[in-house]
């Protein structure tokens, strides 16, 4: 949203003000990051047990061996936990290896080669492909779809999810609108989550295209910063209830519940969707790594097991968050040079800035030691149009390291506004 | 081979008696099966000390925190170990997920969406793509090459290796041969081990096309049945001194070393090749599971830890390799109705039936309750021209039921080739 409630000649008049303090920030020569939603050495901790998991067992509840090859859907111990957390039968939830980027990449991958069950020709043979993109979004979402060259469309994100008035407008007006990217709870970077009325109506809606796709990514699904998990809207059963079974790509993964760069990933779809994935998975390899998957559902022990790992994670993240919300009311309300999101989920605060500055305040707490997000990373091709988005990342830096470095953000935020107001 | 050195008349006299024994198989009712090359449990105990590993550890060599995300290449503490086995620096050596069989696929697939280095074009818009394919040779290779509708051209195998007359030949006269499946040593399913001439003079020979591939699939390199580990040819280094440094894509992996299922796989390549691979897979994902590869480098500790392991293995597996060589030996060779491998390594036993009758050995097989693999799944399209082949794969039975098995297998050997001659 834009940020127009400061007060130009103030700014102007407190200019050198802010320059000094900048200066004074500079000379401190520090090397803080908030780049990345990595979770801290402390969350990472709550899920050590797992170092050691699953000794000395080996066999799953149906007695596989998971050490040996075979079961390329994954051990129902597992699956049985997600499709618990999901609300769906075990049957249309797949647990495959590492982040569930790497199914939506391979999804999209084999949409243009194959096409889908749905498609009329693989995508690679329709004469332009593009994607509806709610801005702003993950990074990574978009690198994937300009990766195959894929047109983005961007979409504005409201309180309740996407404007659904310009989304349904799209997809019924143009067949090559072939998917749209969706993180539905706790959103990446806006912290925003889809209304039901915004779920059904995704489900619900005419697409011109035939084999049009949600990319419904649940990465924060449990990811709450308080007591409570909100209500898990089950987009795969409504969308089979309004005649659009294959509508739905839908993603977890235990990525920022146990160890980031050893998770195990969930696929949920249609059978038909999972049967053409599986055919093609199946020629790829010879199934996931069962062994971790046994080592996981021995650590949940059960959805609620997930949930009580969640707390403890909330309980290390809330004060973070809280940190810098705090130091951006204190330092920045008063000149209304900022607006920023107060997530009760997820990774990150999404702040704008006055608008023309995101890449001056980058560039400011760089020169200072700080790493930010590039600006404009929420966005596709990292072009924000307005340059005036900024994605924080508290969860990394110990609560020490994060005060300074949001401080000196809010500095940066201040001396970049200035320096426009006296442009 | 061709099996020619029956006796018509000999075999044609014995029908009745070979027919009794076969009805006697068929009365016992059994339930056994020799079809896929999978490690027993003896051999998977043999690594049941990573089901608790790498605990208490999760720090690298280099002192990344394994549980975090990051390095798409993989830690250092396992390149290092299969760069050493590959006699190469660890800078050519990634350590990915799961089986190579994963990255062959979307090297392949890669190709096809987006070309190589050195390509003219996508694959996918050349007018037509070939592939040549040892025979026999391994199915699931085969079936990547179908998958993507690639021509596949059967190229001879013999003692050393590829007929390297045949493949210079096709290979420097069509440039729309982009690629040749290897298994280099002690190869599925013949056991052949290519010689040094033979690796110099692939990757030396000219290719039409200049993105030519050669498929290196290293799965056995240290799978010895003896004590001995044969040399390991340099292909990378090879191929770089002949001019065509992107010529090979290597792999390895721990599949059959530590458990099937649960793995660490290895691309070697040139710096421009890893680059490539690396700039679609840092778009696909966040790294590969770095947990389980520092388990495994706990588990091996270095490149003679492997040694040991498969030292382990032979222990396990000759004495089965042995067995089935054996009961070959005293049912069939008195006859002339087959000729087979005689592997010092890897996991399959090559056998060759008179012709036009492996089908049927298989059919009987199967009514007598013993499961071999699919006749011609060695071939291209499953399709083997003279209906001669069958893969024997002597790891996963238990020493009692695989000699109750392979002394029901000479015994279909034996009527199908008694009932050929009576026809």
């Amino acid at each position: 949203m834009a940020v127009d409630s400061f007060d130009v000649h103030e700014l102007a008049a407190h200019k050198d003000e802010f320059a000094k303090a900048y200066e004074e920030l500079k000379s401190r020569n520090l090397s803080l990051n908030l780049t990345r939603g990595k979770p801290s050495s402390e969350q990472l901790d709550f899920a050590n047990a797992l170092l050691g998991l699953p000794a000395p067992d080996y066999v799953s509840a149906s007695g596989e061996d998971v050490r040996n090859y075979g079961n390329d859907k994954g051990i129902t111990d597992i699956r049985a936990i997600w499709a618990d957390l999901m609300d769906l039968p075990v049957e249309n939830v797949l647990a495959q290896d590492a982040s569930s980027l790497n199914i939506q990449f391979d999804l999209i991958s084999w949409a243009m080669q194959f096409g889908n069950v749905d498609s009329e020709r693989p995508w690679n043979q329709e004469p332009v492909l593009k994607w509806l993109c709610p801005v702003p979004g993950y990074d990574r979402h978009f690198a994937i779809t300009q990766h195959f060259g894929i047109e983005m469309i961007q979409v504005p994100m409201n309180e309740d999810g996407p404007d659904m008035d310009v989304v349904e407008k799209l997809v019924a007006a143009d067949p090559q609108i072939k998917g749209m990217w969706n993180v539905p709870m706790f959103s990446n970077p806006t912290g925003v989550t889809y209304s039901a009325e915004v779920c059904r109506r995704l489900v619900q809606m005419e697409t011109a295209a035939p084999d049009f796709r949600l990319m419904w990514d649940n990465a924060y699904m449990v990811h709450t910063l308080t007591d409570e998990f909100p209500e898990i809207h089950n987009v795969i059963a409504w969308a089979e209830e309004a005649g659009n079974p294959n509508r739905v790509w839908a993603f977890g993964s235990t990525s920022k519940i146990t160890f980031a760069g050893a998770g195990v990933a969930f696929y949920a779809s249609s059978k038909e969707n999972l049967d053409n994935y599986l055919a093609h998975a199946g020629i790829r390899g010879i199934g996931p790594n069962k062994v971790n998957q046994l080592a996981h559902a021995k650590f949940f022990g059960d959805a609620e097991g997930v949930r009580e790992q969640m707390r403890r994670h909330a309980g290390s993240l809330a004060p973070k968050f809280d940190k810098v919300l705090q130091i951006l009311d204190s330092r920045l309300s008063a000149y209304g040079v900022a607006e920023w999101s107060k997530p009760t989920g997820g990774y990150f605060i999404n702040l704008d800035v006055v608008d023309g500055t995101a890449r001056r305040v980058v560039e400011l707490a760089k020169e200072a030691g700080i790493a930010l997000t590039g600006s404009g990373s929420s966005f596709p091709l990292k072009q924000d149009p307005n340059d005036r988005n900024i994605r924080l990342a508290p969860s990394l830096p110990p609560m020490e390291e994060l005060e300074v470095a949001m401080d000196g953000v809010a500095t940066c935020v201040l001396l970049a506004a200035a320096e426009k107001a006296s442009a």
